[in-house]
């Protein structure tokens, strides 16, 4: 079914065609390989109805993904709720505010079950029986779970110093977890090295161009969840900073399919402070991302400092008239605050990142303060919760007696205005 | 719409009607008050395609629901993916195996959702500004992430010595955690002490006839997701025993309004042997819930000592020919890593317990090794990640180096069957 749609792979610097295989940079300019489809079938085939009609997942949109036949591989990951929040909007001082919450994606609460979903599909597909990854964290997470869903054997490898939730998150289903002394870019050079030499499918790596598509999915649903309209002003965290370009891709592809109508669409990139290569670039109005040799933040999963698709992004978000921000730890402990007291959703330190920077973008002006903002909230919150260690008040501790929780709630209500109707 | 088919509260006991009020309990005879509903108007009303035309979410049951107008918080809780395993079927010994996986539900990951996002709609119909619960962490947790994003007052009352995530899981969101000292039977009679004073929601007191009934979209959506069949055999985790005798409630309820055909379901019920008063009475042939005084187990959401519900569990169980078990912290821990290791699903202590019964009974033969078992699995094992410290191998830690890496694979090869094929 598929192979009528994907077409091929395709260097995304001198436009050279390669075939559908476990490769991902051009032999010839060193350019990154990307999946390529025949667009004008996808658009007699699909509608909005028939997208309507399947099942809740991110396969209603298989058209649009890599594969040459049917998902074998987290079959029910995507279809996160899009949440309209008042509170929010309010907070962050704009008219309209959309939460797409990848917090509760299946199977491991993050948005990189959706690229795991297509790449171990894939790697299926070919035939791999050993899928590996070099990840921040949520990346092994979810090839850790999917991996063991499907039989297949894995490998994770992680800087030495993550998030204990994430080491355990991974841990549990059984992978092979190593821990490499270093930042993440020395983890992901030595996968590099790894994929030279093991035939595995190494998710990231050898099978980029399959495993980067997966993350148009948020796009497509943002949009479907918008009323098949595509938002305003799209704010994204950026780590590599492919996650960015292929939502900006997807909401291409919607107008091309004519899925949507056209319109104008911003993209905007947030990063920690203490890793901000991209953003950096783009405030000193240059492509050229100098890259950061040590990341100093609390956002382990955006500590990126050598961002492969930075050029990419930096390109993406100026065309579209978006812009970059970064944000503090102080400022991002802030968002993931924010966002839990507003809206009820508990995001990771990345989430924290996203909205302090949306409410910078707002503050500043380059977020229109009448417009309509969606923000992309990629992982849970529990699985960085050490970071907020000292940051909440513990809860104060009582005997089971009326009377202390009487004196309790009396001292609360001296100090704030709690709508407490006593019978006495 | 709704008040067409929720037509009062009914006491279980003695059949006396009550208005749709903020209460639970008979004035005669003490027993616990019910939503009582028009079945006969349901049944013309609904049909298996009226409901699939709707969202994905717990509300596609709304005619089963007991609330008066549309609901306003929680409106994207439920419809959390059925996942059927052929590895879990396979480790557990039964031709068939499903797992019902609230791990991912919106938005705290836990089926208490559910019950969270109908009695908090139903607090705003009745014009509470203030909700409360008395919990062992998952309701707190869904309880104050709910009333945040709804911007109502939250108080909620947990053990004081609840796993550190769940604590945290309930702080983030800004309401008032208050510790209690003692077991949560201590804070459950103490809730029921101020929800006599306060006129607050608190939702599993006097909301308990609302907050009960969200349970059974877990049923429904099983039912839905196996395409409108019952399942055989459901194994479900016991604490006050409610969930498991409102899942038997939706299955009945389909059959009377016709959405599936009559077939049998049997219903287990899984506890922790150390806080099995449910399960021991079962055994013993009896339906006298001997209290726990002091539970035992690293199972805190299941600990409760004194089942609220447990007489009706056992008549539940009793009456579809199911049966009850429980399983030690050992077989639980067991459960979760074998759960894992299978599925990818990362389940709570809760979801251990039920694993485990399930294993159990199956090996017992009382659950039959050709039949059709669904799981479910209730909370998220980041949850209560703090009892695998020391369970789990910890990471192997190496130096960014391809040889280093080519030892350790050596070493893995040698001990065990990775179809690495190296190029060398």
């Amino acid at each position: 079914m598929q192979t009528q749609f994907f077409a091929h792979l395709r260097c995304r610097e001198c436009g050279r065609l390669y075939p559908k295989e476990a490769i991902h940079v051009c032999e010839w300019d060193f350019g990154p390989l990307e999946a390529i489809y025949d667009y004008e079938a996808i658009r007699r085939h699909v509608s909005r109805k028939r997208i309507e009609s399947r099942a809740p997942t991110m396969w209603r949109y298989r058209e649009f993904l890599p594969l040459e036949g049917e998902p074998s591989v987290g079959t029910q990951v995507g279809f996160t709720p899009l949440v309209r929040s008042e509170r929010l909007a309010k907070a962050l001082g704009v008219r309209e505010a959309y939460v797409k919450n990848d917090t509760v994606n299946y199977p491991t609460l993050s948005f990189k079950d959706r690229v795991v979903a297509i790449s171990l599909s894939r790697a299926k597909e070919m035939g791999f029986t050993t899928v590996a990854c070099a990840s921040t964290g949520n990346l092994a997470n979810s090839v850790a779970a999917n991996a063991a869903s499907a039989g297949l054997e894995s490998y994770v490898l992680i800087p030495s110093d993550l998030e204990a939730s994430k080491v355990l998150g991974s841990l549990v289903y059984g992978t092979r977890v190593v821990g490499i002394r270093g930042p993440y870019d020395k983890v992901n050079r030595l996968c590099s090295e790894i994929a030279g030499k093991y035939q595995w499918a190494f998710v990231n790596v050898n099978l980029r161009p399959y495993y980067a598509e997966g993350s148009k999915t948020m796009g497509f649903e943002i949009a479907e969840q918008l009323g098949w309209r595509l938002p305003a002003h799209t704010v994204i965290p950026m780590a590599s900073g492919s996650l960015l370009t292929k939502i900006a891709k997807s909401y291409q592809e919607m107008i091309d399919t004519e899925l949507v109508e056209k319109a104008p669409f911003a993209i905007y990139g947030a990063q920690a402070t203490g890793c901000n290569p991209i953003s950096d670039a783009f405030r000193k109005g240059t492509e050229l991302v100098q890259p950061v040799p040590k990341p100093q933040t609390i956002a382990k999963s955006l500590a990126i400092g050598t961002p492969a698709d930075g050029y990419y992004a930096i390109q993406t978000m100026r065309k579209s008239g978006g812009a970059a921000e970064d944000a503090s730890d102080e400022e991002l402990l802030e968002g993931i605050r924010l966002l839990a007291e507003t809206t009820g959703i508990f995001a990771e330190t990345a989430g924290g990142v996203t909205v302090a920077c949306a409410r910078k973008l707002i503050a500043s002006g380059k977020i229109p303060k009448d417009g309509t903002v969606v923000l992309c909230i990629t992982g849970h919150g529990l699985k960085t919760a050490e970071v907020l260690t000292g940051v909440l008040a513990p809860p104060r501790v009582i005997e089971p007696s009326l009377r202390e929780f009487d004196r309790l709630v009396s001292s609360d209500l001296a100090h704030a205005s709690i709508p407490a109707k006593m019978e006495t």
